[in-house]
């Protein structure tokens, strides 16, 4: 007989059929047993005959065969009568170190993510992780559809995109090399290359010495980059575009999950922006905060966020205009005023969840630009290589995904948002 | 006005457009000038008025101006004629390296891989990756739709999976990590964790000393993971299904690269199969060729390609029940035949393209195997720990994305299919 799964129960009432899946609770009611089976689709009720099942303990994988009947008592409106319960797979704990069972996990992160495997199987924990995957889908789907090349570049780099002090260090055969802390350089070149626009989810590095619920030592950057633009502001309607189409098919792909989260998505319409310069003069008028040069940093992020919901409604909001010292060496400047890049963040309910800017396409500004900083043009060989064969105006942008699950979400912490999350403590489970 | 591509002017004729692209080709023909563009999309012919253009090189990245008018002559049946051409990126170089513009590359794999942005730019070279890009498409179409889950788990690991010689260490703030070989603990983990069916597209890495035309060290893992298997027969199926689906998507998807490289892709059918005694059987029978224990090298693989496809049609083989000692320590092996493993290997035209088979679930059973194999189950942590909560049968493969791209392209070097490969000696560009 062929597997039903729990959710598809209902539209066999009357049927006899098979499941398969984990003991998610017991409940012994005198001459019954009734017993909650969870598999990937959700939870469903079967009622056993007698009390006496000593074979089955909470996360017993089995198989159950019986009939769909009607109930209005039970959850999904309909429960299994079986005839037949088979072990599949034995338990051999003395004890559940958290509950998967019983709504909110109550105990700590720590003992959570010690226990991935546990805590994963706690039904809001594993409607994160189906959250995430249709936030990847959709980033694809948009990208794609607009003529974008998916792209795989390594990871395994011999020097960093964004300053080496913060690469993690790989001994690579005879020699030492680096974990990319970014495609940066790979995505620019393969605009190069004559893709013109490609886009990137894959891991990326960064070896910060930060302990804090917003960041993670490995994380998935869903990158862009895009040839052949006007300048920063081609690459933030896009953004904003994307983010539309987002908040437009996750309550479709996952609506459950979202109510679960007491979320509701609204499309976020025309996102607002402000000039770092403009960001400064508010916070300080508004919340007498200063800041140095063109520093925003986490406390800021925060009260911008709020005062553009307050403000205007939205949860986002774009800042441009960063000074050049505040952006890496390949931020394209303003040509009336040199000493600001084409650049933006995008911060989403107060946190940055997006870096982005055009880039400079000219190889002898690149060169002068790399001197400038105090590099040696030199350390960047097939990179500045790239500019003398002919370089279209491009630009990008990365979208960090723990950062945008975990918002989207009102997660906690990102280490939530993290299969199995990579901090400075922590390289197990 | 909005940007045309050179395979969307045709539909455009009569009409003025605006073309991006870079010079593909020059000829000068007395007081015209034929230009070759070259977009994402293709080549288009443009005619410019006079042979002056001292600006225009090979590769400058130029915008043109002008109206699709009907031609016999020009290889799409419209060309542009040109009122206009603008610099938008000039070119800095002495002499290109290698030959974007002349069918195949002449030029040597080292200069090929060197100046990698240049050799993409190459359209036959350029097809390649709009190829792969195809079959990872595919592979997460034909998952998803079967209720698979995509994860993304970490790279940075505390240990190995397939045995600690070949992994790259990390140096990991205070200690030390490795990169991972593959997934298969987090996968396995994944199915446990009670998603049942994972998939993951993302990097693996092997330290291996090999330096082929079949060995990459860093590529692109296609991971499969399946719970609630009767056996491997479960998952050659659904690999074969998979193989079948890719083969109907990518003439579909793909068919001007396919043709360009000569490939004809028929319907892989149903996959022959071939346990490791009986294909070294028929290796010494057929071709004098002994082989010790249960290998397979890489010539016999070649040989076993040939045979199977001059017997059969078929350009695939799997080959089953590895013995015991050639696989990892947690292949399930065979209940009657106890040397042997739930195991299999599948080979592409003479090729090894996939490792797969079904997995110990059994917590007793696997810590037995680790401590038979010579292992120290406290090495094994949180991976042998999961086993004590209730884990379904299981089993998995993975297909590398490299080896197939190589295969269905008939291309001689698996470098060729990697945008940026990693090798002993290369870790740039």
């Amino acid at each position: 007989m062929e597997r039903t799964l729990a959710k598809e129960a209902r539209q066999k009432t009357g049927r006899r059929v098979r499941l398969c899946g984990w003991v998610h609770r017991l409940r012994d009611l005198g001459n019954l047993t009734f017993l909650m089976l969870r598999d990937r689709s959700g939870l469903i009720q079967v009622v056993l005959e007698g009390k006496d099942h000593p074979e089955l303990r909470q996360e017993t994988v089995v198989q159950v065969e019986g009939k769909v009947v009607a109930s209005d008592k039970a959850p999904d409106g309909v429960e299994i009568q079986a005839a037949k319960v088979e072990v599949l797979s034995a338990v051999e704990y003395d004890y559940l170190p958290l509950a998967v069972n019983s709504g909110v996990i109550k105990e700590g992160l720590d003992t959570i993510l010690n226990h991935r495997v546990l805590s994963l199987r706690n039904p809001l924990v594993h409607g994160i992780f189906l959250v995430q995957q249709e936030i990847v889908r959709a980033f694809r789907e948009f990208f794609r559809n607009r003529g974008f090349t998916e792209i795989h570049t390594p990871k395994i780099v011999a020097e960093g995109a964004e300053g080496g002090a913060e690469m993690f260090p790989v001994k690579y055969f005879k020699r030492r090399a680096y974990l990319a802390q970014s495609p940066q350089f790979y995505k620019q070149m393969m605009v190069a290359a004559g893709y013109e626009r490609v886009f990137e989810v894959g891991h990326a590095y960064r070896a910060e010495l930060h302990n804090t619920k917003r960041h993670l030592n490995e994380y998935i950057s869903l990158d862009v980059e895009m040839g052949f633009i006007q300048d920063e502001h081609d690459l933030m309607a896009i953004e904003n575009e994307f983010l539309r189409y987002l908040f437009t098919v996750l309550p479709e792909r996952c609506g459950e999950e979202f109510a679960k989260y007491g979320v509701e998505l609204t499309d976020p319409g025309a996102i607002p922006e402000l000039t770092v310069g403009e960001a400064q003069a508010l916070l300080k008028k508004e919340y007498g905060k200063s800041l140095a040069g063109g520093n925003i940093d986490a406390e800021a992020e925060k009260l911008l966020g709020r005062y553009i919901k307050a403000k205007t409604g939205s949860d986002f909001l774009f800042l441009t205009a960063f000074p050049v010292a505040k952006r890496p060496v390949y931020a394209m400047p303003m040509a009336d005023e040199p000493a600001l890049t084409k650049s933006f963040d995008l911060l989403y309910k107060g946190l940055e969840i997006t870096t982005g800017g055009q880039r400079i396409h000219s190889h002898r500004m690149l060169y002068e630009k790399m001197v400038a900083f105090g590099l040696n043009p030199e350390d960047f060989g097939f990179y500045l290589d790239t500019f003398k064969y002919g370089v279209p105006p491009h630009g990008g942008f990365a979208i960090g995904c723990e950062r945008l699950t975990m918002q989207l979400l009102n997660l906690a912490n990102i280490r939530e948002a993290s299969l199995f999350p990579r901090d400075m403590e922590r390289v197990t489970p």
